[in-house]
């Protein structure tokens, strides 16, 4: 079996390569080459399979041709410009997150030759804009109130309909927030959602700029690579058109964050929290999904963790070797 | 007021000059100019201002920027491939609804300077696809089943996200089915809900391909200009940024509307009806929406007919000089 991951030096590219590398199978089916694809050339790990990787911009015409010639059986389509860098940049947006992805499509739909992969898509609870409900089900309407959204509402729709039409075999996944992300804190309006829980556990403080009560829908890493992996070996028969599907997610409020930070890691943890209200943030995050009933993927066998202590725990695990820090 | 239409030479294109050629205004402003674009060229009515004909494929990169170079006030963007050929030329129906409507929303954009019109456009209850409950509601998410449904979906996408950033001032419509169409019946598989009424007020026999039983959502050609006119003119403040709104409809089965067709025309226009089952017909409509709640745009001011016989005295009036055939 060969693999393409397009986006595989984000971090759920390379924690989807690990995983992948680790296995040497996907499904009931060995790996036979593995190719990883970034604008920045991905990093090459050892493993027991071909490996290659490449750079290049797959929004210029002919890029993603190159990508797919050797007809992968699955493609992971991660590559994207994320949010702020969308809305900061018009043309960029939609060159790489609607183009890109449409030159992808064709390119595969363009072999012909009953070449029919199947395709993962990383689709984002960005494709929902406020006002909602108080948990979104799997028929609420897609209104994005950014171009990011926007983009991937279009990718999504692009998915089914080629789905639809038998050039691939498209799976859609939204993702919600992912958290703990590991590294170092970033700019994102978002960030502060992991900050809270990874800063204090790494000795450091970190800002909490809205209130406790604010809630939203989180799962970690590790889920959003069972996810691909899921989306990947799933019998897509059991789905029918609606190719896109949202994801499960632990809803929580930043309170119960910090008290399974608490149970976890002691007041110690806690203590690094320092509370600053930030009115931007707060203003952003008005705007943002505080719930999902994820009724339809959770059907199908996607499954995301039960509770934050779990998510936490995950992170403890996978980023600081088992160890809570003292 | 200087107004641009694009798919001038369609039916409701026609109809809509029609209209702003008699009133000679739109809203509260005298019309200077009407330019009439289509792939064809336009008929050009007489009129007391100013109209110009064009024909050209927008969908070639530059051509739209010539259209929109006069800075029209209003443009109604009604040019698209219709279903059944987007579904028969995959290509066609992207380069058209899709990349022709980005083109003229990006030429629209890159004038900047402050240009910012009023931009209507006409999207489709294709974008629906079954199941769906009884009554689609203003929230419900969109699942089209056609190439034709996805490229209007993500002409809504566009639409709005243009709007939010400021490029222009968009409304979208939903068109439900257009009824009772003037002209010679055609092949579409919807064409019969037309024919059955239109070719008995003719004296002219006709094909019932699906049962009494079947339920669906019609509008006149005259509502259809209404909702396009009032789309033009509405204060968009009022609508937020969910620009994309379905049209209201008279919801009816078929054996309704032939019930209304002999209270208006009598048992003999009836006769006319020959009941002849059509299985890929059958097929087709059991995936076409039934009713809606089109609560948003009637709470707006979108106002369509009230019953089925006033959409039949409206053909009657509009296309027959006001008499019913003996």
């Amino acid at each position: 079996m060969q693999i393409l991951i397009l986006g595989a030096a984000g971090m759920v590219g390379r924690k989807l390569t690990e995983r992948l590398v680790k296995e040497g199978r996907l499904g009931g089916d060995a790996i036979t080459r593995l190719v990883l694809h970034d604008v920045v050339e991905p990093e090459r790990p050892q493993a027991s399979f071909a490996i290659d990787t490449l750079n290049s911009d797959f929004s210029i015409p002919g890029e993603a041709a190159k990508l797919v010639a050797s007809r992968p059986d699955v493609i992971f389509h991660l590559a994207a410009i994320v949010s702020g860098e969308a809305e900061a940049d018009f043309d960029k947006g939609y060159r790489i997150n609607l183009d890109g992805t449409r030159f992808l499509f064709d390119a595969v739909r363009t072999i012909g030759d009953g070449y029919k992969p199947r395709l993962v898509f990383t689709s984002s609870i960005a494709v929902f804009g406020a006002p909602f409900p108080e948990a979104i089900g799997d028929e609420f309407f897609l209104t994005p109130l950014t171009s990011y959204g926007a983009q991937k509402a279009m990718g999504e729709l692009l998915l089914a309909d080629y789905t639809r039409r038998g050039f691939f075999d498209g799976v859609g996944i939204r993702l919600p927030t992912i958290c703990v992300r590991p590294g170092k804190p970033n700019k994102a309006a978002s960030g502060f959602f992991s900050s809270i829980i990874r800063e204090p556990l790494n000795g450091q403080d970190t800002v909490l700029p809205v209130s406790t009560d604010v809630r939203h829908a989180h799962a970690s890493p590790r889920s959003a690579v069972n996810f691909l992996v899921h989306a990947a070996t799933i019998d897509t028969s059991k789905i029918g058109p609606r190719r896109n599907l949202t994801m499960p997610s632990v809803s929580v409020t930043v309170g119960e964050q910090i008290d399974a930070l608490r149970r976890v890691a002691g007041e110690g943890a806690v203590a690094r929290i320092r509370h600053e209200l930030d009115p931007n943030i707060i203003r952003f995050v008005e705007g943002w999904p505080r719930r999902f009933d994820a009724n339809r993927a959770e059907s199908l066998g996607f499954r995301a963790e039960a509770s934050f202590d779990e998510i936490i725990s995950i992170y403890i695990e996978d980023e600081l070797g088992g160890v809570v820090p003292a």
